[in-house]
């Protein structure tokens, strides 16, 4: 046997993990490269098939839950409590190859690393596919890892439907993935997610590993702005109450403020409706979301109370009315401080840079953390591009933070967490 | 025999044109004390089945062209050619009850004083219906008056369709409004519209009565602007190429350049689509729509190819893409200005306040003034809107217009145009 923490030469097959990649490639291509394999459609089903078979040549011993999540786990030396690691197979509807994907598959390539390897560890070393993590069929995203770790309930997670009106749990039961309750998990040592960053920070400064530091707070809002429509032609403008005009300098204020607020602060209005958005109408009404993020919440909470009254008296000066409904938020998750400094230390053993930073998207890992310590490992997306076809990231850095999980893995298995 | 012109005591009878308006107004009802009547649809039969028997009734020779427009005329002393005077009865899909109607009822409440008055006038006088002005069922608009004076060829007019695929000519056919084939037409003495204004200029101002000077020239152009997309969370603002926030900064600038300019140019952005149009995903590209209007033909393109190049450095300054598609544009139509001038010479015998001013909208005038002497008269709308349901006019200032509307006829039968 080998000691291998001791030895990081052990380094995961890129081109094994390579062939893996490009075989979930195959399923649910779409053109520029993409896939489109949402949850519990007849494709996630078919690469559900194959990564079952391969865990099964992996000799793991499988577990599908109530929720179609998928476990499989490499038997340890001891009794002791398992190390965890995976993320989900299941893409966007316009999503790339990597998002979830390579964090399944790099822990199934740790997986096989350490049958090549002969390597036994103490724990058991436990794979694992969550169910729905995108939201993209059946919101809200995180269905899978919400009801393992008893955030939502089976009946709210069964009870989900998708744009056709199919239940999940139909459809769970159509593709055959619906095993046995499960849930919630107890008693996981730790869980060990590796995922594409999703943003542009580590190529901008040149890193190679990002070492996830927790998942940030946000808050969705509705914003309804309200002036005067009318016929484009006969109303010259020093008249008009053009809602899209008070939009247009609320969105230059909402930008400036932010970008002067702090770094971390972002402010993005991905949806914008024009009433009644016609060419040759003056908009009368203009309804926009509002989508904030920053990794303090009581910062978050302090933008947005001030950011609310400001807008309020842009458009009452000008006799607009604005309505604000608040649509959900969340609190800002801090992943396990141990595991974090662990990851830091595998990274620069292995010679490889490191930022340290928190997810702006949410991630199974969140919801894992509520039951476990909990960490991730980032490798940069070129052009910090994702949730897009052509979402993608160098083979240098794939391999290199595969080798950090299986490194980690290694070392949680090796040392306490403390 | 009363010699009209001489005798400004005569007047319409506002009460019985109060009536008509209330009758037209019980036809296509929707909430909010709208009008639903689409070109060629039921509603528009029905309304068109009591406006024939309302000329029958007042002893008008009736005649229905190819293109559906109703003709009833009185006849004159001498073989001259006729005044013609009316507008259209069709609505937006949520129109109001003046639109377009008012100048169609108060010109048979014209006719209809006449026949009280018995004054037999030198020239025929000759009421019109113009079929589809508003294209909102069939596109484009002012179909009628287009077709009947030659602008749109037939085949172009019976082919236009609407939503659901029906033809105009099978419509016309359906409502049994296809007449015998009498167009271009030729031989008009002169044309005057009485229309609701439709902005806030009168209203803003005081003035009682709107003498148009024509219609506004206008460009429409739809501009993309693309940028680079991707998850909301992850990317920090800095890093950022956020289309939606460019286009907000070219609004501002657009609003604000608009506004420098001078005060008769207008800027519209009706409509306007985000990709991907999610919450929490930056848009990578927006399409707007961009209205441009100025009486000043050259000056309307000198301000658009100004914006246009700064627009472009804007965008390129910071390595967003914008591309702009002319999509069409009508220059400026000056009507006559002898009508022009007895218009407002009527108005000041009847002792009500004037103001010049051009149209922002197109109306069948417009396509009238190709072929013949033409006019309007314009009445303030109550809060300067329309293309609503509750557009609304002070009967006052209606009672008024139909007054300027019969004694302009009576002048153009008396006067020569010089």
């Amino acid at each position: 046997m080998v000691v291998a923490l001791k030895n990081t030469k052990i380094n995961i097959d890129f081109n094994r993990l390579k062939a893996t990649l490009e075989k979930s490639s195959s399923i649910g291509t779409i053109p520029g490269d993409g896939l489109r394999r949402l949850a519990l459609s007849e494709e996630d089903k078919k690469m559900r098939d194959i990564f079952l078979n391969w865990m099964k040549e992996a000799g793991l011993e499988i577990r599908i839950d109530e929720f179609g999540n998928m476990f499989g786990r490499r038997a340890g030396k001891a009794n002791l409590t398992p190390i965890m690691i995976g993320s989900h197979l299941d893409t966007q509807p316009n999503g790339g190859r990597f998002d979830g994907v390579l964090g399944v598959l790099s822990a199934l390539e740790v997986i096989r690393t350490l049958n090549d390897q002969q390597i036994e560890t103490n724990r058991p070393i436990e794979v694992v596919n969550f169910t729905n993590e995108e939201g993209a069929r059946f919101e809200p995203a995180l269905l899978g890892s919400g009801g393992a770790t008893g955030i939502f309930s089976l009946d709210y997670v069964y009870s989900r439907t998708d744009v056709d009106g199919k239940t999940f749990e139909s459809e769970l039961e159509h593709i055959g993935y619906k095993g046995e309750k499960q849930s919630p998990l107890s008693d996981i040592h730790a869980f060990i997610e590796l995922h594409i960053e999703q943003g542009p920070i580590l190529e901008n400064e040149k890193k190679e590993i990002g070492v996830v530091q927790g998942v940030k707070g946000m808050t969705w809002m509705e914003l309804k702005v309200t002036g005067s429509g009318g016929h484009a032609g006969p109303t010259p403008m020093n008249l008009r109450k053009d809602a899209l005009m008070k939009v247009a300098n609320m969105i230059v204020y909402l930008e400036e403020k932010a970008k002067q607020w702090d770094e971390d602060l972002s402010v993005t209005i991905g949806r914008m409706h024009l009433s009644p958005g016609v060419v040759n109408c003056i908009p009368e009404e203009v309804v926009f979301s509002l989508d904030i993020r920053h990794v303090k919440d009581e910062i978050r909470e302090q933008f947005i109370k001030e950011t609310k009254q400001d807008l309020q008296d842009m458009c009452e000066q000008e006799q607009f009315q604005l309505s604000i409904t608040d649509l959900w938020q969340v609190s800002t998750t801090h992943f396990h401080s141990k595991i974090i400094k662990k990851i830091k230390e595998v990274a620069k053993k292995l010679d490889l840079s490191t930022r340290e930073l928190y997810s702006g998207a949410g991630h199974d890992a969140k919801y894992m953390s509520d039951i476990c310590p909990t960490g991730m490992i980032f490798l940069p997306s070129i052009g910090g591009i994702s949730h897009v076809e052509h979402e993608l990231s160098l083979d240098s850095d794939i391999e290199n933070a595969a080798n950090v999980l299986l490194h980690t893995v290694l070392k949680l298995d090796n040392e306490q967490i403390k």
